[in-house]
């Protein structure tokens, strides 16, 4: 019998992101790519690769920590649209990507991955965005 | 005082992919892109743009279709990882994305969305996996 390893977060993912702050389910991530407002969602659930691999009351926690966390971005960012996406083909760790986009953004209209090169922030200018997010955030990020 | 129009189906969607049928709140059609099995998830929801703009209740009726549509379509094609997206850049339409990959495929380990030209079906092999979806989630699409 094989006993399952506690989760911890994927290292290219701690090397792409800074946190955010942990929800009840999900560790929030600002991926370190300032062409576009970038939150990264990880379940804290050791060894899921899909969304499939949650149970259905993790699913359904997870559309709701997503919904919460799109408003949030959409509202700190005033951003033209929404795109959400679990994709995972590089990092298995199941990981759900909420990016805030505009029409005048490094991409549009096609979508992040693979478009342009990431261009990291600033550490005053992340470190503002970070704040401003867990104010947002503030009635759901679990306290440290 | 605006009545909203009753839903219809985006004219590119219905253009670009096959119906495959409806679930109680959606409707899912295969995206004529032999490359990948490729199923397009549309909430019936006129106006809808963000996932933000369902019900808190129709989010989680989402997420339930989206979890079963992805279990089936694994099933289905023996796929190695699932890629599930709401974007919507260019067709505003809320419609998610549900793409079974496979380490051997035109466009791996990127997205899809414009990695390499959409490949039209053979019209019987288009057929057979309407069929084998159809299948597959008997149980749960509506009767027409």
């Amino acid at each position: 019998m094989t006993s399952t390893p506690p989760w911890s977060l994927h290292e290219q993912l701690a090397r792409d992101a800074a946190t955010i702050g942990d929800l009840s389910l999900s560790r929030v991530l600002l991926m370190n790519d300032a062409n576009y407002p970038w939150l990264v969602v990880v379940p804290r659930r050791a060894g899921a690769v899909e969304i499939l691999d949650l149970g259905e009351a993790e699913q359904t926690q997870l559309m709701g920590e997503i919904a919460f966390l799109a408003r949030a971005l959409k509202e700190t960012t005033g951003c033209d649209k929404l795109n959400i996406a679990a994709i995972g083909n590089v990092v298995p760790q199941l990981h759900i990507h909420i990016v805030a986009r505009n029409r005048n953004d490094a991409a549009w209209p096609r979508p992040v991955w693979g478009a342009v090169p990431p261009r990291a922030y600033e550490p005053a200018a992340q470190r503002r965005l970070v704040e401003a997010l867990q104010r947002q955030l503030a009635g759901i990020l679990l306290r440290p």
